[in-house]
């Protein structure tokens, strides 16, 4: 029997669904995740706060796979998982779909100009003019990082009639490697944002970036607030060269309520709510797990793996 | 040459492109409308307000072709324009995008309960979890009047995963006859309504539609407010069987400040400004009034002629 370490929240998807080689330990809060990790063979640890979960990570000694159901990883010790040799698999992907349709709804909204028109509701007001006069039809958008997010993003714009060019750091055909889209910033009526947090990307759109974005364009980013130098994002926001901004992800998170950004009334702040603005996240990555399962018994390849050099 | 009057607000996209045989006269106001209307024998009277145009109508007792850029043309006196053989032409279609990504934004919006997303910004309150949890993927939509302008919406929700069926008045492959959609209502997670507004479709949503609707879904309305029994629609979603409702058109418009509809939570009002929310509608409508004078010199049938006794 295989010790195996599981938030009780997960019992729900996949109770009566592990093989039978699985010992299954499910831990409802803290104290009892800290007290099954060190037996963990292999772990779905997602708790109820970072900290507890790369708590328990360092914690478990024996673990030889990790499961999360973030499609992000920096927050977790991946050094030290690549010095123990652990496989670690993530949720990349898992939520592309609500977060694609988030962007899009992030796109429509500054179109729009909808929040004028929720803010004429509670004032039970009758607008005569549209505040928004953009279609997204026609329009050019480039998406930094078009992988499982990003690339859902193209594929839901793309029907719509949106010029969409893509951002891979490996090379791929209608794609723009890291090297050449800074060149091309300014062609594009939005720009999205949906790269890995890696060294690499931290703070890579900046001063010289707004300044080289199309005068009124938007910004939407749902990677990691870290990927914007805020700073140089409020500057191009308050003297219009960067027009819109919507913002999934802020530094730090939470955003403290006396924060400068929340007052621009060119920002939307969405809580990183983008991924969670579904109800199936849970029950697709449980599908994932127990498919990975069957391959770790099989002793193939886990699907989904994250490289723990490059992060993601 | 032929007299031809004309908005000035057309003027910008018209000068230098008219045909030669074209005598064009623009009015600025609606004293202007009222003296230049006699003498037309084509009109693109388009005006600052319906009555105006209305009024310019009856007077242009010449008039061989009257233009419009509207959709909806009930606010026109069809059985005058009817009884003079006055041949008209309609904006259908010319609006057809914009309107329809407004269409998928309201379905997002109330999706992804991004108004309580709103309302957390403007408190500086990060928000810790969704308001809204739906996603479009796998969700059903019944599209009543599948025509230029809910036939877009359904070009815009198939790729996206949506299962959208439409409803038209003639029968039509993959579409539901004005007899069939009631039985199916039940089916639906999304109910857009997309029809001209004729007397066989004035309070065609009522109290029982809306008791035959899925618990909890939602109704959007892009056709003419009378199009739905507001009466039963308030109380359907007072006690809950209609989740949402986004109003696009209301009856009557403006709607008063102190009307009931505006203080419900789950109703979003938009002020009928869902085509409006385009900067191209009188480019377009230009492109197309050049096209049909054109047609017209060579005696040939205009595009986009309204049917005088069907209302659209």
């Amino acid at each position: 029997m295989t010790f195996v370490v599981l938030n009780a929240f997960t019992r729900r998807f996949l109770d009566g669904r592990l093989p039978e080689w699985v010992e299954p330990h499910f831990f409802g809060n803290t104290d009892e995740l800290y007290e099954l990790a060190p037996q963990a063979e292999i772990a779905w640890f997602d708790s109820f706060d970072l900290p507890s979960t790369y708590e328990a990570t360092k914690r478990a000694g024996k673990l030889k796979w990790l499961n999360t159901l973030a499609a992000g990883v920096d927050p977790f010790p991946l050094d030290l998982l690549r010095e123990r040799g652990v496989t670690f698999t993530n949720g990349a992907g898992l939520n592309a779909i609500t977060i694609a349709e988030y962007a899009v709804m992030g796109m429509l909204v500054i179109a729009k100009g909808y929040r004028e028109v929720v803010r004429s509701q509670e004032r039970h007001e009758w607008l005569h003019d549209a505040p928004g006069k953009m279609e997204l039809y026609g329009s050019k958008a480039l998406i930094i990082g078009a992988g499982g997010i990003g690339g859902k993003v193209a594929k839901l714009l793309r029907p719509w009639g949106v010029d969409v060019t893509g951002v891979r750091r490996n090379p791929a055909p209608d794609a723009l490697t890291m090297d050449e889209w800074r060149a091309r910033l300014g062609e594009f009526d939005w720009v999205i944002i949906a790269v890995p947090s890696t060294p690499d990307t931290e703070r890579m759109m900046g001063a010289e970036e707004f300044a080289a974005m199309k005068p009124g364009a938007a910004v939407l980013n749902f990677a990691r607030g870290a990927v914007i130098d805020q700073e140089a994002l409020m500057a191009a926001l308050n003297d219009g060269q960067v027009g819109s901004a919507f913002l999934d992800v802020t530094d730090p998170e939470p955003l403290p309520s006396n924060h400068r950004l929340w007052g621009f009334d060119n920002v939307h702040i969405t809580s990183h709510l983008s991924g969670r603005s579904q109800d199936t996240l849970f029950a697709r990555a449980a599908e994932r797990f127990l498919d990975n399962l069957d391959r770790y018994e099989r002793g193939e390849p886990l699907l989904f793996t994250v490289d723990l050099s490059l992060g993601y």
